[in-house]
């Protein structure tokens, strides 16, 4: 079972794992954006944020994130970070830390083109005004690339969600907005301290799987027993965090296992 | 029990309460929001679609509304409101046309100065690309009063939920985004077609529940019976469509019941 200590640890490690070059971060670009992102916390009267995975601090926080969802400024301007992490609803917390690492992990896999294609959607709990437990949909997405294809500035809007229960954890899905397709959501059990590694037997079970092979049939082609292969098939989601055969093979192509 | 015939209709009379003079209504007010937008739809990678309850019609509609949410953007031009509803969950449909009348009654009775505060978030299903239902969540607000205080244009933000269990309803939210302050859910019991009016004993129990009496309270006080008291308790709750005395008094609050 992971610390929080652990998973922050892990998600510091993987922020540290972009190398920037401050003179070439042009810091006229988020100045650029913020009449932008001012008009859009305005106009849809959501609270929009924008982070810099660089000097790691908020260069933009909109004027309604008070109002919408009682985040007090000055606390804001004097702790950052850690003022908001003390405003999620600790069951959530973790399960946040682990979306923001399987995030990093998943684009920085991916070619740079396709490292904006992206959006986190996250429903979770914070404290509101009033010291009760709201639910909040976040959504994460990637604002811009540095010349190195670091994820430089990424931007979350903030909106108050539909459903209000608050026994309830976090809900989240990953989208590719290009094409309006989910990549299914993470369930959590792969940490990056865990290097993620299929054996050659798991990875080659994993393909039959994926082309539709039942456990009879892959027993019979691999000359193994049914219950060997239920035993690589159990492995296989464990190290996926996979909650059956169809996120498997989604999650481990995601993570370019299949190839 | 209504019928969506009854409730199409129902939404339709409530619209044409409000009168528009064509002459007043300046349409280069929505062609210069199109750049802001169009912005909003591609920073915040979210559906953006613009209403005219004048004309009856959409005077703007993101491009990505195809990309995220599947909208044939011919079938769209061609058939308006009709092809939108068309790719509602039919379980979907009901409510959300109820929580459009009950939205449209809650801001007639609000001062103009007021008008713009409220957001609607509903999340409920439509079919996507694949011809499956996928959740979303859209936040439906006003954007332009006409010169008599009409809602003239209203804006819709959709976005893809973090929930996607395809077989729950509708669940929503009234928010006022000036307060971050929740108007409750209305519970659906109350049709326009039904007048919403309290008797002047029910009015007065409302009065003294909301004061924070007890049945036997009110009781004593009235010089009637707690069976009665909880009759007329029962009846209250019946016609404000609420499912608790907490959610009849903040309803009736809202419906200028409680003055």
């Amino acid at each position: 079972m992971e610390t929080t200590e652990q998973l922050n640890k892990a998600y510091a490690d993987l922020l540290a794992q972009q190398h920037f070059v401050e003179s070439e971060l042009d810091y006229t670009i988020p100045e650029k954006h913020k009449a932008q992102l001012q008009q859009l916390a305005q106009l849809g009267n959501s609270g929009v944020t924008v982070f810099d995975l660089y000097r790691k601090q908020h260069l933009f926080w909109s004027y309604n994130m008070e109002m919408l969802f009682g985040y007090d400024p000055e606390l804001m301007e004097q702790k950052g970070n850690d003022y908001i992490n003390s405003r999620i609803h600790p069951d959530d917390y973790m399960t946040l830390t682990r979306n923001g690492i399987f995030l990093l992990n998943f684009v920085f896999a991916l070619p740079l083109s396709e490292r904006m294609d992206y959006k986190l959607i996250n429903e979770y709990r914070i404290l509101n005004q009033a010291g009760h437990y709201m639910r909040v949909i976040e959504q994460h997405q990637p604002l811009e690339l540095d010349p190195r294809g670091n994820i430089w500035l990424a931007m979350s809007m903030m909106d108050v969600a539909p459903d209000q229960d608050e026994y309830r954890g976090v809900r989240y899905q990953l989208l590719n907005y290009k094409t309006g397709r989910f990549v299914l959501p993470y369930s959590g059990a792969v940490s990056p301290d865990m290097p993620l590694t299929l054996t050659k037997r798991e990875q080659e079970i994993l393909f039959l799987i994926r082309d539709g092979l039942l456990s009879k049939e892959i027993s019979e082609k691999l000359f193994i027993s049914v219950h060997t292969v239920n035993t690589h098939r159990q492995h296989i989601l464990e190290k996926l965090g996979a909650s059956n055969s169809i996120e498997a093979v989604h999650y481990a192509s995601q993570l370019g296992l299949l190839q």
